[in-house]
């Protein structure tokens, strides 16, 4: 069956534009069916478009399953991002404006939750999480009616924010730079991670940096944190992760559909879908945020990017190749670089000519297997 | 005397260019001098170039001043960001890269104090000055030679900071957008305010969110703070100020000038030259950082700027006009907004049409006489 | 009486948000009236916004006049170039992703005039203009559906030329950076601007560059000539001109007023409303486009404007300070720029700081006074 | 042996910093040598850094060559284009202040050239070319030193161009987007086509429209031509090529060897260098200026790039998928675009998210074989 479709005014530009998200909404057939509710965004940075084709297929083959939670599905979910461009490419990352990163301005619940739980211990564990929801909706609402008004990328945020509240999986689609499939998931979910259709796997622990995915666990991590030490065992009722999809500024539907089957994997074994689809058959691994580093060019220079990303690079193996025709002549003209220990680098820069300091590569250090 | 001159280099672009900085030091004819040292940077944000001007003239004065403490100057301080141009206007305010606000890059100093002071207990109070200074000037130095490389932004930065850490008295000259000139004053040197010829001061607390001021006062403040609690009465050692000099995009000498005699009325004031330099008689008015809002644009538009910063606007006075030409023949063609309170606006948006969201004032309220 | 309004569909952003134009148009209330249909726009470029304001002033004026001649008002005309902000300002003057200048995009008619007019000849006049009407209109329509497609500022440009080559005037409303008010009038036309309320006048030749003005001038220019070469006195059919209304990033209801009565007060002569509005007493004044020239930065620099723009600058009277902290103590810390001969100043560049080259200021030479 | 280097200052940055470019210079070892002489450059499009690495390698082959001909080498050509990043990316073909293409800016030489000659016709071949290089050379220092300045970029173009004009050789070493190896050749070299490693070339007209290879050839092709029509048999005596290596933002040493080779190869038929070095056995096809076609967005929408660069597209054949998740559910969620005719795609757009209008493959059509 085909989605419902709606239509989300979250800004207006200069010139009197409405900003508008498309949302895309798939309801259980049965009304009796109480399967976990679903949020699925894309396309929050805007050079990272392959999250829509991903929610293209998925929605493709949603329509041919039995749906038992309600699935909504937000593609292109960055109007103004998406429509900035700067030369052949889309500025996408943060407000041209302000500089402000588009996934770092989700509102950080002020809520003390020992005193929110003390408040609340009488109630069950639904009625609980009922309240709970309720509390974090809110608390968007009221934000967004703020009357000295708010930014226009907390504006985006915190509406989408508002709907990803209301469901239990919360999934935002992204992708890196020049990138490798990865996952950040948070710790207490790291079983969850084998359902999709992604070899790396960042473990994040419980700390709000502005992101959808925290936005979105942090409080129920914090409410079960707070509920064990009152002696009481709440599970964390939310499960949200960040999901990179390769490379930005690539558009591919035929992968964006391995990524929709993993993603089709895992509401199955959540029970979103009565269908039965079996994760795909894969190595997976694992690294710990601490143990996620980033390498700055030491000097500026052209690069060839010689690490392959998804691959691993032992020690000392070259990472990549500065050249600087300005030095021709001298020792520095060209330079190898390397690690001084074994990683699988994640992503590189974009770009072929760095100035110093610039993130030339995110590698993933002491990696493990998830089993 | 002159001062003498040196660069110290920051940074390298792309195609192999250096980045350097000027920097100008007046020393005290007297070897035996024991004033306050001084730290002043101009233009970290590229658009803000008046700081030049106001050191340009600031350093004739002291030309012809009898000087007792060291006196650092450093102009043009982020030539990536004064390089920057985006069309007519200067791109200078966050790296064009990341988005990273060039002053929101300073080292957080990762330093358990109550720790420290423990271990440093038994120094007197100016030993104690010169091993905590010494502390941050090593942190610095020990960041900018990690081996993983740091960003371009945070190497610029925390160059700057290891010069400010090495001063008693700290400057760091800026703009607004279209601004009245305002001052960043830490609480604890609110006397302080009254030798500058600005008329408007934020009294701000002891937080770290980033900036030079910030990164200068607050690990004194907080040395303070512990030392108090442990019943030993430690002056915070370090004045650290933001001073905003008027609006960016904008080179006045005449205006400068004036400035300039503000700064050396408190170099004055604090012992850092002979010579007696008295401020400028005028109202001086202070506002609490929590009475600082900001107004966003509740709709888009075209906007005519109607409330003069620096000039006190009652409450329901007209702020701006917002015009709207696509809704030309309803009620939204034209709107008055107004604030529910009265207020001192103290800088406005640069540019005249505006998302909705767009910042439009930022404006003083509960503003007090500073006596 | 009001106008009619509608939307013009004139583009497509990535995300699929339509770009479109808001058209208003008072028709002559009497069906008979046959006065000269005008067109007016403003804001092609998106940081010239005051046109906007003059085109809301001419509109309420317009709704009490009597109309002769039908009016079409297209304020808003960029809505891409509008919208697209780069940090505070508007990056409104290229297209951001190849650069080129939205107002040099207009359709450069590939017509063999001498050959069509030999075609045509038998005609009489009001029957040739209305033929070379069809003819001009027709090629725009047929550009638009190129097979292959076109650009995205092209095909803004030849939706708006279409609209403008209805009308037998046309008005194209910009701004300068910095700048005094001053129209482009072609060379036939002198003895329009004085309707205007703006004192200085561009003198501009037969020449197409690809801006709108010349757009609609420039096809009826040649006709006239090649009718002219062939001995029949074929008056130019058509004025166009565009007006430059002071800076860019400003909006100004008052100072729209003033414009807007200039405009008025023009269509009053032309027969366009019966109401009788006369031109402001002013001094006006020419220079040919040949005089008009360019200083551009001779180094680079920190820059105070100090010639007034609008006002006569004798020759080697100071034009800019141009002032060089990494140079302070030599002499070329900070050194005054002057022109070797009298002139005066139009516009001048809108950021204070400029690498060598930038265009510093346009100045008008060899001015003389309209009458 | 290696080259000679010296810098050339050909700008200054807002903040003082010197715009140079490093330059290299291969001397004959005998100086009786009168082979051609050969300008190379590379990288004036700030993300077409690939040219760099040619000259690399190319560097690294003459130092074994024996060098007949004196060979200038100019990487890094455009450092302000380099430099100016904007996201991840840099954008670098236009300048950021005026949007003028970089590769637009190079000097129309403003000669009288029938007249010119018929004043130069008693020279001998020799002395003519002598007459004329001069003539060209000193027009554009002419230029440099215009009483009223220059552009920021016309003064980078027009110091390249004065050294290329004393070359008889230009090689203008560039990228396309997402490309294929293409060459711009003028019609009266092709010949010359086969000896580079390059597949496609764009066989171009005598006409100028700002770029450096027209720079160099025009007014030699047109003093040919006016000499033909005098009756003198003057072969052109410059030969100027844009050697277009693949895609942007992207360095491959490996790749870059091939290309060397290829150049080697042309200056050994030259007798630029006394080794043989034979030409890469390939196919190479052409196709005429008016041959090469641009195929724009019909609509907005995210893009999958289809058909690969360099390989023949038969008509109606995928050439590109549009994605419309905005549409999702209607006809037009999904479109299949192919053109109406046989083509080889040379070059695709860089993003995966287009405008309406973006121009989204050049395509050659009518591609016949060299031989």
């Amino acid at each position: 069956m085909q989605p419902t479709s709606a239509t989300l005014k979250i800004g207006e530009l200069a010139a009197g534009q409405a900003l508008t998200l498309p949302i895309y909404t798939f309801k259980p057939s049965d009304n009796a069916s109480k399967g976990p509710k679903v949020y699925i965004q894309a396309n929050v940075h805007g050079a990272e478009v392959q999250g829509n084709a991903v929610i293209f297929q998925l929605m493709k083959q949603l329509e041919r399953c039995e749906i038992l939670g309600e699935i909504t599905l937000v593609p292109l979910a960055n109007p103004l991002g998406i429509n900035q461009k700067s030369g052949e490419f889309t500025l996408g990352r943060f407000d041209p404006i302000t500089g402000a990163n588009w996934n770092r301005e989700y509102l950080n619940h002020d809520i003390d939750i020992a005193c929110w739980f003390k408040a609340h211990a009488k109630l069950n564990d639904n009625e609980l999480l009922q309240a709970f929801r309720s509390t974090l909706v809110e608390a968007c609402q009221q934000r967004l009616h703020h009357p000295w008004g708010i930014t226009t990328g907390h504006r985006l945020a915190v509406n989408l924010q508002a709907m990803a509240h209301e469901a239990d999986i919360v999934l935002d689609l992204h992708t890196g730079p020049k990138s490798c499939k990865h996952l950040y998931c948070p710790e207490y979910a790291l079983d969850d991670a084998k359902y999709f259709s992604i070899p790396y796997t960042l473990v994040i622990p419980n700390s709000f940096g502005g992101a959808m995915d925290e936005a979105a666990f942090c409080p129920w991590w914090q409410l079960s944190d707070v509920a064990k030490s009152q002696g009481r065992d709440l599970e964390v009722a939310i499960s949200a992760f960040t999901l990179e999809l390769g490379s930005q500024e690539r558009i591919s539907l035929e992968d964006a559909l391995i990524d929709a089957q993993g993603i089709l994997a895992y509401l199955s074994h959540r029970g979103v879908i009565r269908d039965a689809v079996l994760p795909a058959k894969m190595a997976r691994f694992g690294c710990y945020l601490k143990d996620y580093k980033k390498f700055h060019a030491p000097s500026a220079g052209l690069v060839e990017y010689m690490a392959a990303v998804g691959e691993p690079l032992p020690s000392g193996e070259p990472l990549v190749k500065l050249l600087r025709l300005d030095l021709y002549g001298t020792a520095d003209e060209l330079k190898t670089l390397t690690l001084p220990q074994d990683c699988v680098p994640i992503l590189h820069f974009a770009s072929a000519s760095v100035h110093q300091g610039t993130e030339l590569y995110k590698v993933m250090t002491n990696v493990f297997k998830l089993t």
